[in-house]
């Protein structure tokens, strides 16, 4: 049996917006270094955005959901795309993209491939996937729309925030998001004085006062004896 | 013993250039998903082009078949190049590319490296290869020029035609290669009326007349309950 | 127990801005293709630096020792980092990249992930890494700072001469730079000749003298027979 | 922050041994084809277990969690260890083992490396893991015990039963052990009466009435023409 | 459309049985050192098997055409079975086998994964594959039986002998059959005496007079001076 | 250039063998946790040995070299294999393999393939190898012997002890191997102590007097609350 769960909640798209602005390192740092998705999942182009997760489960190499998913969507989505099995074939193009981005969503984070590559690049429509892949898949069998799922090790519920950017994807959980952001705001004011500092050529050494603690490690400065 | 065969035939430059305007999803879709080359291909610049294949078998970490490859060369063709065993070597750098390009080839698919990358880009020379490696090859174990061969888990015959682009790299068999541009060129008139009807909000689940399909196969629409 | 050897020697810089004129593929070339590290390291944007090996041993996911190393930094140095166990995670970001060039470092060469890739690439600070990843590490195990490491599978010594491109990464011990360098300018002016010919048509079996050999070690053309 | 939860409820032991009689490949199809963890996991030994999965989370390189989570063992239990990061080095040796057999926990399910195999095997403590690494761990960085966890793409609870053979992992929720296990004996039931048919020389195109479905799908036989 | 092809010649078993007595690295030296398949390909335990191959090509993560494949067995055939794109799930279990036994096939070749494998072990049905996956696959979409396919990059044939042991796997035309077969006899005759010297402390420097072509190619002989 | 070093010092067999007896593990730690190599080097069937390193350096599919070593082995010798780029090939067969036991080579490690796997472990020949691969190799390019390399990611020298058993392969520098077995021995001890300790039921915890670190770090214990 296959599900798709309507009205799910979404997280508020000025939090989303807010935790876009920054970034995944900063958000992945906040939340207590969790939530980031394997690496493998790697932009088609260099974007950086935020959605609330339209979450769908799809069977290897059929992509028959993401059409029953795109019905659900709502302004500011992001299509969350994982196999049941590991696959590597091209589950969206550029006709399915065009579909997307006309009901709302700012793109695709999928666990396997997409295709139509140079299309989506001129369209606009930022994807991170495992690989690019040509290989097309069929419409045989069901899938899960908005259901929790887990994707590149990660679990995501419906209505979580996805941000993805160059450095990979983080999920941040719903319930946490207005947290996550105030304290990323906190950190990032905080690195821009730190910035300054070492722009100006003070040592991390110093400014974290761990000389200390590396004397007591046990670290051992020596001259170069040839 | 290796072997050079002459004079092998090529498809007609028409059909091969009608079919590089097409690309590659588009290509292996109306040819029954086949013809795809693995998609460990990748290209070291964003590129589409079609060619008639001149296939080449080397040595690991020997290039010395290349240098006879060129001279069998004709215009429009791109060279197809695979290790009788894996191997992630440079088989290719600048000067190969420059006697390449003088004798008409419009590119370079090889399972195995490339190197001098910075360099190619800038001679505008399109290589889809395994990786980009700068260790370089030896001169002493022949190959064969111009006989059929297995690249990247693909069957390829001399002058058959390669397509490759961002999305990666197909053939299509000589014999095929008209009706295969005909059938394109209809896939593509389709495409761009779907196309627009997804633009404008339709939804592929009607389009595609799938509810009743989706119904059949068991999928159950519930309400999110907390 | 864990070492910072201070004062290491370095390689004159006027030697090493001239290896980073040639490139890596020469350079392999010309010291009898040694020296050249694992192809998993690759660029997150195109740049081509030569510097000093500023080596740095790291624990896995703690990045402790890099604050130390910046203290080590001269001017003209690479940082040149690696974790005694494979490890993906983030190891430098804006912070730390910051800092080092605050102290003269050209770049990083790490076999390990980096993160913060958008803002690198804006400063203009070159790394070659195995992966973007936006793990963060910790700071708990000591490492060695100026020791003679094992990279990517190269030995590197502080001061041996490290030249990255597009192609890769190469290190040239610091005893050889200066003759490999003269080396480099020769094989260089000697392909530049070489590329003219080839450009106006000349084939690689005439030039390199290879149609004897081939008969030799048994090459056979045939004619295309259907 | 770090937490230990103690007394996290259990499945019973009766059903967690009717699991291990059913073996991974039939409980995966009798939960829908879910459950399944990453094939990467492979045991060090032959072996066929289940038992409660005793959740440990860890830092890369790391093993101090695994000492905090043995006293919160409880006879029947599977230690399940997951890094925040991914990491290969050898996380639990033969002292470890023996501690856990101590108290009464079955074997190791982690998605990382182990050592002292040849010992683990004398001493019959099963193992599933990413990868043999000798490689040792520190024990600086806290994680957390008997919390939810994701390991190899699998979401896992404590108390939830890990069941382990030749064909990899299987997670089964707590809640539904009981009826997993009936609807596994059900399957067993009915495959061995379909395996005699089979061994009989039935085929399967005729017990699961497959021609005509076959033929509709448009299935063509046609005889050798040379 | 997908198609069976009934009555495809086989090659002698009489044949294939002495090439399984050779083995897969004296054959595939004969052969001139081609028909290996990717030694991704291995066996989930240690048997020595040839037969004629029955092919099969599925789609990724559907079995459907294995169930077609099992009526067109005939004595000494081997299963070789590729996806149409990568896939890693268990395609085939302890029924299939039991079928295939009862049909008279030999064992099991797959690009793909297998399951139930301490079964199959049990049964001794031998099994080369990617890798062991417990991941069932649905009968959804069709694939070809008895028609030319390409697996781990070798082209076969149906009818081709397929040679299997501890070394991997290799094919051989069936047309070629009974010439490799005889090379292989005259190879493995002169490698009993040259093991025979071997043993006694001759040196291959000399037996294969290998002394004056190393001088040639400039191998230099010194002593160690610390 | 390629050069054999003849004549470079062994470590005494007797330390040799003690080290052998300790195990990779054991002796990786009372190293500093330093000398393992890559862990993707695994053994083809169970064994333990310890030897000299007789060190080789390959071309990729290329294994004229070996022959070359043959004659410079001592009895105790390990030999000690690694390509100039990265290869899969067999590079060494039951032949060669039967000449290295007639000259007193106790067994081979090697970063590429191994083939006739059957036959070396009814010789009773140990193999630590990325891989079985069946695929020849031929004699044209020279390497070096006796001479210092890097393998596996680690540095070894002629006459080093290399240990190598079912965790994988350390290396021990030459004149490092008496105290690393004096050290060796001494944490044996140690361990066998510890061991009957955790077989009796005490904690790590409390044996390593870990609790209140654990605190001050802030590991948190709470109750199970549903």
């Amino acid at each position: 049996m296959a599900r798709v769960v309507r009205g799910t909640p979404r997280t508020d798209l000025e939090i989303v917006d807010g935790l876009a602005a920054l970034g995944v390192a900063t958000i992945h740092e906040v939340q207590g270094r969790t939530g980031l998705l394997d690496r493998r999942l790697r932009p088609i182009f260099p974007a950086k955005i935020a959605g609330n997760a339209l979450t769908c489960e799809v069977a290897p190499g059929d992509n028959w959901s993401i059409h029953v998913a795109v019905e659900q969507a709502q302004l500011g989505d992001i299509l969350v795309v994982t196999p049941t099995s590991p696959c590597d074939d091209g589950y969206l193009g550029d006709l399915l993209a065009e579909s997307l981005l006309a009901h709302g969503v700012r793109g695709l984070v999928i666990d396997a491939g997409v295709r139509d590559v140079a299309t989506l690049t001129e369209m606009g429509f930022p994807v991170w996937s495992k690989c690019i892949g040509a290989q097309g898949t069929v419409k045989a069998t069901l899938g899960n729309v908005l259901t929790p799922i887990v994707i590149a090790n990660q679990a995501v519920n419906p209505g979580d925030v996805i941000v993805a950017d160059l450095d990979g994807v983080v999920v941040v959980r719903r319930e946490d998001a207005a947290a996550v952001l105030e304290k990323g705001r906190e950190r990032e004011a905080n690195e821009t004085a730190k910035r300054a500092r070492l722009r100006a050529g003070e040592l991390g050494l110093d400014i974290y006062s761990m000389r200390e603690k590396l004397a007591t490690a046990g670290l051992v400065y020596e001259d170069y004896a040839g």
